[in-house]
């Protein structure tokens, strides 16, 4: 490594010239590795074809991305526990993980210093010739780095604690697997191809060695939801449009309203101002025994036809379910134990969520059933009116229930997006 | 449900004209629920932007596809203990795979009957409105499915063993995982979307209740080998590309050479003429480990440089190793325990493989360590020659083998293509 005066990210720039110049010449790079220094980096927007693979977010931002963002295709979840004992050393922590983020959504090596040939290569690789993939990283801090198990305040943040991030209630059904619950941080990576977000982790994580740790994680292989009116509405495991009335960034007004912590929802916690909440919840479902009820009890479950996702109440997809229409014997056509009924912002004081849920499997079990289901991902303003009554409302009437079970859950403050030269999280820490 | 004289094929035209013609109006789908009969079904070429994802292939075919086939993204593998006692349930099971994947494969749904409003849906439906995906689905049988642990020849198939599927040996460090080895029956699906390719596994498991049951099953978010030309060279969790010298599709003569069973090769087993034998092996790697070494280190015991996949012996990636040349002080280049020198084919007496691997990662273990690595699939003529020496070597002498442990393990006969109108391993049972 050589010693200059440049600034770090001047010497970034450096790095991707070099690696630029040294790929356009394979001969030159199997020699040059023997050279002795070698800049190790990802394909750029000249390199690659144009496309959906080639979109990216900015990082520094006044929200951060992951939430609006249009839902991507794939996810990557971690939460870790903080071994780090010092604030400083958690805060050095996001310092690192914003540089490393704002890196990674740009399709750039996690570290891209010039690394020494005798040093370990400062990104792990696997992603290296992959575009940016429409990457987008997404903080939090659960209850437990505020105060943990014994209550004690390890980072002197307790007094800044919100009062909305408090344990979420016991939902009655939840059969909560502590080893998937939970977490001092939380990170969301979505992007477009898995392997970009796969890479994103493992190099937080590698990042986070000595500070933190992966206490769970939880892939997903394709969206649930759409986040924009520009995404066609996706399917979930039980066959169905998910989704459909979901809040989209495009509606005026509504982030800011459902979605987005204002500057007067909380004195003791101003620094959540930008922010929002995140409801993390995997949801196995009981796969084999849905595939055994017959579509119109599946139908009559939901509140929507299968095919097009229309309410039962009539129309198509996004015709607004009327909750009060009855068919013949004066029998509901939205039954009063359906899905779309007990989720509707009707039933629910007119709140609405953000949801960013993701299909998953993890293999079987010992008897041969799928260990699969939906890994429910909700950005709320206020967990405790948005989130928690709705729950409750569904865990005690939605016939739903007997096809789901909840088996792991996590609450995550989201700070507000970082500034260029900031960190994350900073409006906690300053 | 009516009856009529028509062939199951012509009542599956017939199904998918009606669905075609329900899905043009939505609003007539959203009625047409509550009227009785419904056809529900997927996306087809009229009506799904044309690109990558409308690849599609043919199922019924000499030797079945998934294979020489270019390798697709996304994987999920699984293995199934067959439950039927019979032969003539096992054929049914067969018949029944077969007709569901030579619809899934063309992007149709599994079993396009017209359904019935209170039976449930012939197809779970999370894949509707997706086209085909490049999805492939390959079958195979286990050394369990002609003898069981008992050496009982349950379907009276046991005199048509193939010799070359014999179960594998022990090698040096394996630490297998019973829960995810061996198996009755093995599906290999392929996708380029993984919800195509987990709807097709979740489909046949569905078909298979009360025959046969998902023993284990792999999920793969990311292809590490190319199997044509045309395809660019993806990298492993280790940050390398992989693959570089695999059995390409392209190569005349190697496949018929290296991968397809000949008419002689074994005349108690005729039946396998025109298929192969997989080798499935799951790979964890220690990435935390890894990620630690120098590039230098990683970089000799690869044998080959981590920007291009060059050999450490020069030139650029699709140059032939050298495995002569030395260095400064006569040390080879391309060292003596190197993976590259271990698994060239000069050191395997010629025999190559055609490896069709996946990245995966399954969460993490305890200590926060991610479970990931490769999910290694090799197709073969003849596993006793092209594998078990090749793996005996590496697992005793090759450098990589301190950063990887094989978790899962299967061998499975991989029969020739169904014939149209009849069904996978009809060589065997005929």
């Amino acid at each position: 490594m050589t010693e200059d005066n440049t600034t770090p990210s001047q010497r970034r720039g450096l790095s991707r010239r070099r690696m630029l110049g040294l790929t356009g010449t394979g001969a030159a790079v199997g020699a040059a590795t023997f050279a002795g220094g070698l800049g190790v980096g990802r394909a750029t927007a000249d390199t690659v074809p144009a496309g959906g693979a080639m979109r990216r977010y900015p990082f520094y931002a006044p929200h951060q991305s992951g939430i609006v963002t249009p839902a991507q295709d794939r996810l990557h979840f971690a939460a870790f526990d903080v071994t780090a004992t010092t604030r400083e050393e958690l805060v050095t922590l996001l310092q690192a993980w914003t540089l490393a983020a704002a890196e990674m959504t740009q399709g750039r090596p996690a570290q891209a210093e010039e690394t020494s040939y005798d040093a370990p290569p400062a990104d792990t690789g696997e992603a290296d010739g992959l575009p940016a993939s429409g990457l987008t990283l997404t903080f939090g801090f659960g209850p437990s780095l505020f105060r943990d198990a014994h209550g004690k305040d390890r980072f002197g943040i307790a007094a800044r604690q919100p009062r909305e991030l408090a344990a979420l209630p016991h939902f009655p059904g939840d059969k909560l697997d502590p080893s998937r619950s939970d977490g001092d941080l939380c990170v969301q990576a979505c992007a477009d191809d898995p392997q970009v977000a796969v890479h994103a982790i493992r190099n937080l994580s590698r990042i986070a060695f000595g500070s933190a740790q992966i206490r769970w994680a939880q892939l997903g292989f394709g969206r649930t939801s759409s986040t924009s009116t520009a995404q066609a509405t996706p399917r979930n495991l039980f066959g169905f449009k998910d989704g459909t009335a979901n809040l989209k960034a495009e509606e005026a007004g509504q982030a800011d309203e459902h979605v987005w912590v204002g500057q007067r929802d909380d004195p003791a916690a101003g620094w959540m101002t930008g922010g929002s909440y995140l409801v993390a919840r995997r949801i196995n479902m009981r796969l084999e025994t849905w595939d055994r009820a017959s579509l119109r009890e599946q139908e009559t479950i939901i509140g929507r036809d299968r095919p097009q996702g229309a309410p039962l109440s009539g129309g198509t997809e996004f015709t607004e379910p009327d909750l009060a229409a009855k068919g013949r014997g004066g029998v509901p056509l939205i039954a009063a134990d359906s899905h779309v009924r007990l989720a509707h912002p009707h039933t629910n004081g007119g709140v609405r969520m953000l949801r960013r849920g993701y299909n998953f499997t993890d293999g079987n079990d010992a008897i041969g059933r799928l260990d699969a289901g939906l890994f429910f991902l909700a950005y709320v303003r206020r967990p405790s009116a948005q989130y928690v009554p709705m729950q409750m409302r569904m865990a005690r009437q939605d016939a739903m229930m007997e096809y789901v079970q909840h088996t792991g859950s996590g609450l995550f403050a989201i700070p507000p997006g970082a500034r260029d030269g900031g960190h994350i999280g900073q409006t906690l820490f300053a």
